[in-house]
């Protein structure tokens, strides 16, 4: 394997870093909000690492001018048109339709001070393509950067570093061999050649427990399963459409949630309840969508209290926990895993979205000069929808985004109070 | 590109080197002649080469082994699901999920003197997958026993050759832009690597003009058409089943045409009439049916021959031939396709079948030693069905195969005369 690849585009097909639930959201934004406004931003997180200092801005964009360039081929929507894990033509033919002719819509790219800033205006079914894609070309740019200052010795070092990491994660999931999980890293991870390489070992050394990739390119080529349903975003622009309404948040989410099981049925039934904290989502949830639906991904806050909160709810409905699923696929580490696992496992159906550290767990996480030699916490997140802020709450409220004004407005409509917590659960 | 790999399987995918016709024939037995008992075996025309003692019977056998230890992945069947471009849904759910459950059975190799021994018996739905994949395996294995004995260098030369002649068909093929064609050679290959080599570059260079591969590998790996109807192996088999019959060879021409068009409508609807003679094809074929298909695929005989009759039929039946289709698969290289294109451009549309000459045209066609550096005429063919022996006329017939008296039987039954042309043409 060769380290560091300039020869070829970071992207080669729109498959490639797309996460598949950009599909299955972009099918519900495609049927029911075609048009609106969104324009979605590039932040950085980890502020110690001066981005726009590190990665070269012509090499950004002529990466992002490659993947505008990129269309769908006729064997992906042939795969989108038969993938069938989540039920029998989940793809309608006017949207495959749609996604043949699709370009990617420009960007806008310049810097603030350190930080790189990167932003995706347009139509909210066509920009909707860019958030992994970017934020895996802006990871790879940086990898490369790391690199760069080595030597080939060096070099060769961290890929074997890489290589033992990834042997102690196989060994552990051999010693839990009832432990279940998928690649969530497309967006973190150290390289498009890495995650793939990732995927082949894991397909052939723990078959039965790695079940699929959120990377739609790499769910096809290794036959796995496109792993994915929806994110924040879908319910942080269907919020700010309806902002100004009476009861926003639980109208858009009520609508989101409705419309997706119009949409999808039981196949995708996965809440993401976090986004104006769970105890609001639980709130405007039927006690019928609770008993349909298949389960939960869990994304912030804490996931024992989170878990107990759903089997709470279960047994309270008397539904058998064990039929449910919970997805937890936030800062996952063998030792999270485990004590996650450890916990819940015979009692609810726990299946693993193992992100950043399975894909990018090649360095010592220190500081040399100004490079952080770890894993970067980078996000692209909709800011806007038809000139409204958005926000997203989360179950660590104090952690919100959005402007200021439109944090302390979601804030006071789900009766945010920091003595009261997010994911109501009698644990 | 490395020139000879020893490292990994020949055929890594059920889909490799696997003609999409054997799905769409496939299907076709799968739904009416399951456990149909068959025989294919396995020759080579190329009398000069030795062939037993030149490839290694273990590694063959190596190779072979490994084929059937593959299996269809999701992927596979998704795309296969979602296949198109000859009309929507036209695999059946139960036929992929016998797919998914397949394991190619097991095959019989021993030598015959200087001749390889190889033969696929089995029920006729399962076997059917061995012919395109087998013959690339023989095919690869003769070109590395061709390349073992060249230095470095010399190998080397073989592929600046292959690139060269390549570049040539590119630069045929730019003069002449009306000219569209697909590779039809996955079974004559140099090597997997090379015919993938061979689409990438074409899809690069030319990619308005070619279309597709007979692979479904490549055609699913690049974005191109899966290419593809019928062979003779259909016709062979079932006229074997109708044997002893009165009238067998019209009554299973009719079971093959009427059953072919049931399942899969205008879409598949190419004709090969070449297997008892055109002649007898037509003379079975009713006028409603040419109103009806696409075309003809032309694999023996007199090409220019064969396609005025196919224009003076269309003419006939006051069928404008420029909406109709005529596909030459038989032996093609720039010089026939050029003489083809000449004659029927624009009266006729012309799709090219490119087979051995375009995925294996490195060598210089001499003999060294017992080494023939140049392809190999090899198939593979049905020779029997229930225990009943196979006979394929082809509008050639003094070069038929079969048995001697099945032979003769055959021919008396079409009423063949060596006088008489087996088209029938007024041109």
């Amino acid at each position: 394997m060769r380290q560091v690849r300039h020869d070829k585009p970071i992207i080669s097909s729109l498959f490639d870093a797309n996460d598949f639930y950009k599909f299955t959201m972009g099918q519900f934004v495609w049927q029911r909000y075609l048009g609106t406004e969104v324009i979605s931003a590039f932040r950085n997180r980890t502020k110690k690492v001066r981005l726009a200092e590190i990665i070269d801005l012509g090499q950004l964009r002529e990466e992002l001018d490659h993947v505008r360039s990129l269309r769908f081929n006729n064997s992906e929507l042939h795969y989108l048109r038969g993938t069938n894990e989540y039920g029998d033509r989940m793809f309608c033919e006017p949207y495959l339709e749609f996604l043949k002719g699709l370009a990617l819509p420009q960007y806008e790219l310049g810097t603030d001070g350190a930080e790189i800033n990167l932003r995706f205006p347009g139509p909210w079914e066509k920009q909707i393509y860019w958030e992994t894609i970017a934020l895996a070309i802006v990871n790879e740019l940086y990898a490369r950067a790391l690199m760069k200052p080595l030597s080939r010795f060096e070099q060769e070092t961290v890929l074997s570093t890489g290589r033992l990491r990834l042997a102690e994660k196989i060994k552990f999931l051999r010693e839990n061999p009832t432990i279940v999980f998928s690649d969530f890293g497309s967006r973190r991870r150290f390289s498009g050649e890495w995650q793939a390489y990732v995927n082949d070992v894991l397909c052939e050394e723990v078959p039965n427990q790695f079940l699929g990739s959120s990377n739609t390119y790499l769910a096809m080529r290794n036959g796995t399963v496109p792993m994915g349903t929806a994110a924040h975003e879908l319910q942080m622009v269907v919020a700010g459409l309806r902002d100004g309404q009476k009861d926003w948040i639980r109208v858009s989410q009520r609508e989101v949630t409705e419309g997706w099981w119009k949409l999808y049925g039981y196949g995708l039934s996965i809440f993401l309840p976090d986004t104006y904290t769970t105890r609001t989502f639980d709130e405007n949830l039927t006690d019928e969508e609770v008993m349909k639906w298949k389960g939960d991904r869990w994304d912030s806050g804490d996931p024992i209290v989170f878990g107990e909160s759903r089997i709470n709810r279960y047994e309270r409905l008397g539904i058998d926990p064990k039929t449910r699923m919970l997805i937890p696929s936030d800062g996952l580490d063998t030792a999270m895993i485990k004590k996650l696992h450890d916990h819940f496992y015979g009692r609810i159906k726990m299946s693993y979205g193992w992100g950043t550290n399975l894909t990018n767990d090649l360095f010592d996480s220190t500081m040399r000069g100004n490079l952080w030699y770890g894993p970067l916490s980078l996000v692209i997140k909709p800011v806007s929808a038809n000139g409204r802020g958005l926000v997203k709450l989360s179950d660590n409220p104090p952690k919100a985004t959005g402007a200021p004004e439109d944090i302390k407005r979601y804030m006071e409509a789900v009766g945010y109070d920091p003595n009261t917590p997010s994911v109501e659960c009698k644990y």
